[in-house]
């Protein structure tokens, strides 16, 4: 029995030269993100919160660099946060460590500048990152004692220069009675001041309920390249049950519920896992990801704070509603992903443990050979399935004749399988190729040798992805 | 005190489209890769093998697609594989592992096919991979028993596919007082039958001596996509110590030296880690990766077999040898790599053990976001940061204070440092550009927590390195 094929013409090497010896290259134009931001209702956002974003001079003239949030609460404001696992942690990460611990659990305030990330600085970052800190504590009413910081500080951008700090200590003494403001329009001015590579302000606010009573949830987020967090709360040193896995990834989220400080925090960790911890653009970790959570209280003044010792069913309520505002925030820095013209979900399904499924489903999300098929619009379940089996050290080791790979429409129509109990389907190609020129679809790997599942959301790599790294080598040189 | 920056212009987004609606690149043209294959003396060649490479039909017509490697030692031929570690391997790798085990580590036949990796091919995989087995055990003289199956099997190609085994076994009997021969046009061809998208043959053979008594060690390997092998001995189950990395890559290494079953693969899994395990072009393992070495005793004929229970000394300077020509054939794979313009060696010093050092280097390895700044010749110590802040659960923790980074020219002149102690240099951008502009370079990475160190090699990441999967959007359409 004999049986032939051709390699296919996407194997064959190139070879040819424009005359200037050149090598020239045609894609596609990035699809627009605008529909991604716009107006919210001013009564989405969280009671007792005030913020704005202005221009202190980090960044070019006019653009917002500046961001300040603050809590005006009557009730103590809980705080928690997650920060980068990266071993050069930037001053900033430190000194929001050391307010949080100093305070257990308690801060007022939030101050984040863009342009400059104060990371690899030395003795002045970490003094520069205080001085933010002590100038914003001092917007706070009342303000804390000396001995009790109660701002958390982040900074996003370039990595090794120091901070313009005179020009920002400046700014944030010149917020004293005033534009600080609780619409929208203030919210949106924060979520500005927070950006670097981002094409969008990442703004969202939602309401809630928990027993009847209604709450309100607000989240700003930034981040656009070198993403693939892997955070943790400050007191863990130990390696991480999803340790591999890697943004300068800034997100603050604020609440108008009460939820005790311990609570909060677990609740936190939990829904970094299945957020912020499960997405991916460039597989790269940053020296800055932090991500802090604030609840006032100021929703529901009668309302205890909610803690998971004596309220599981309040707190469970509360932890799932973070963990879907987190991943909605999240899903927003890989539609922004540099140069990603498709947004991917890749979905472990039948794994023994979580940590199994996220393992997986992180290495498919940062195969670049699977990501360029993505963007090539290529259905390659091969490079699906070299990444699925790369993993070492699972709970339950695979078997390749129970795996089924999938690619689901987001249009609701059937799944296309490619591969089915291990082995390869005939696939139709005009589907698959349907599928993949969608803007948006689902990477399904069903293991079948267990009942825990995990999601990560990743992109595709495209030429354009590289672009902003290839600036001598560009007609006009940016 | 004020300090200002602006941020570089590469940070910036770009926007223009040209007047098609499609945005066009261009990039330097691809390095020429000739000067990596020439002709090598006969007498460089270990005796008692005979090889060739012919075409049966697997490729395109006339593109040579079949290699056999035979030896004819009167003496047993000990035989040692490493098989990649994937969770998917191919029928190939299933029934190589076999023979081995059943021939408790003799073997005299070696059979490749490129253009089909005979890969997720289920039952009848496995038949066309015995096939061929069977097939080359009719070319060893004297022939094994039918319960002996004597010859190792490996394929390379398109993951899917079954095999056009008719043609392939066809071929193989068709050798039969055929063109096998120990020269260098023999070797040659062979190397040529193992290529895929490999752009030049990837063949070397030299000599060394253990007291005083000449061998001569030869190889043949290919590569240049899906490489970042993390290979073991077939009966290694557990986790890798380096486990998380991650081609197709093949290797055949033979030598006329005696050395026993048992030494040779622990000599082979030593030179593995530090060879064909320590690349990477594009970070996703395949599911065919195999390495295989022959020890014929053919040169020596009164020698003993080398042991390393019974000669240490002997045992310790053929796996050095193996070590330093294994090296020497996985960097053939790097400097092939698809698109790639440059060569790196990520030297990892000063860590607490080879494992933590070997971790490192392969993250920094992987970092796109390192691999388009070295294509853009930037001296990016930012990015090398992030990745080796990355790695968690390393035996001993990192201690950001003690960390130097430098990046080493190839020519001989001082190295530049770009961090020392954690805190970045004032770097000569014009000594940095010169460093990077060359092919060649390294980037070293001091610990300062320990005494042991690792390589590994790696290359850029370019426009071109995609081409291959965007075919539809590129002029010409290949």
């Amino acid at each position: 029995m004999s049986r032939t094929f051709a390699l296919p013409a996407i194997w064959k090497r190139m070879s040819s030269t424009s005359s200037t010896g050149t090598l020239t290259y045609h894609s596609k134009p990035l699809p627009s993100k605008a529909h991604l931001h716009g107006p919210l209702s001013d009564n989405l956002f969280p009671k007792g919160y005030v913020a704005t974003g202005v221009h202190c001079g980090v960044k070019k003239p006019t653009a917002l660099d500046l961001a300040v949030i603050l809590s005006t609460s009557d009730r103590p404001t809980s705080a928690a946060a997650s920060f980068t696992r990266n071993a050069f942690k930037a001053a900033p990460v430190l000194v929001c460590q050391e307010v949080l611990d100093r305070n257990e659990g308690r801060a007022r305030g939030l101050v984040v500048n863009s342009g400059c990330a104060n990371a690899v600085t030395g003795k002045q970052g970490i003094s520069d990152a205080w001085a933010m800190v002590k100038s914003t504590d001092g917007l706070l009413d009342p303000p804390p004692s000396h001995s009790q910081p109660s701002t958390l500080v982040m900074s996003t951008g370039v990595i090794g220069p120091t901070l313009p700090i005179g020009k920002i200590t400046s700014a944030i003494e010149g917020l004293k009675g005033g534009p600080l403001g609780s619409r929208f329009e203030d919210w949106e001015k924060a979520a500005r001041a927070f950006m670097t590579t981002d094409t969008f302000p990442k703004l969202r606010a939602r309401t809630f309920k928990i027993r009847d009573k209604e709450y309100a949830i607000a989240g700003i987020d930034k981040g656009a390249g070198m993403i693939h967090p892997d955070m943790g709360p400050a007191a863990v040193h130990s390696p991480s049950p999803t340790s591999g896995l890697h943004a300068t990834l800034l997100g603050c989220i604020v609440t108008d519920a009460a939820v005790s400080p311990t609570s909060l925090q677990t609740a936190l960790d939990y829904a970094i896992d299945r957020s912020f911890n499960s997405i991916s653009v460039d597989g790269d970790m940053s020296t800055n990801d932090t991500v802090v959570v604030f609840a006032n209280g100021a929703a529901q003044p009668e309302e205890k704070e909610i803690d998971q010792e004596t309220d599981w069913e309040g707190y469970e309520v509360f932890r799932d509603e973070l963990t879907s505002f987190a991943q909605e925030l999240a899903q927003l820095v890989v539609w922004d992903g540099e140069g990603a013209t498709k947004f991917v979900t890749v979905n472990v399904e039948g794994a023994a443990t979580f940590e199994d499924a996220h393992k997986i489903a992180s290495k498919v999300s940062t195969s670049a050979l699977l990501k360029t098929a993505l963007y090539a619009e290529d259905a390659n379940w091969g490079r699906v399935l070299a990444a699925v089996g790369s993993i070492q050290g699972l709970t339950k080791p695979l078997e390749p004749a129970r795996v089924n790979v999938l690619f689901v429409p987001e249009d609701g129509t059937p799944p296309l399988p490619v591969l089915v109990g291990g082995e390869p389907e005939n696939v139709d190609e005009v589907r698959a190729k349907e599928i993949l020129s969608e803007g948006k679809f689902e990477i399904k790997i069903q293991l079948g040798i267990g009942e825990e599942s995990a999601k990560y959301w990743t992109c595709d790599l495209s030429y354009v992805s590289l672009r902003p790294f290839f600036s001598k080598f560009l007609p006009g040189g940016v």
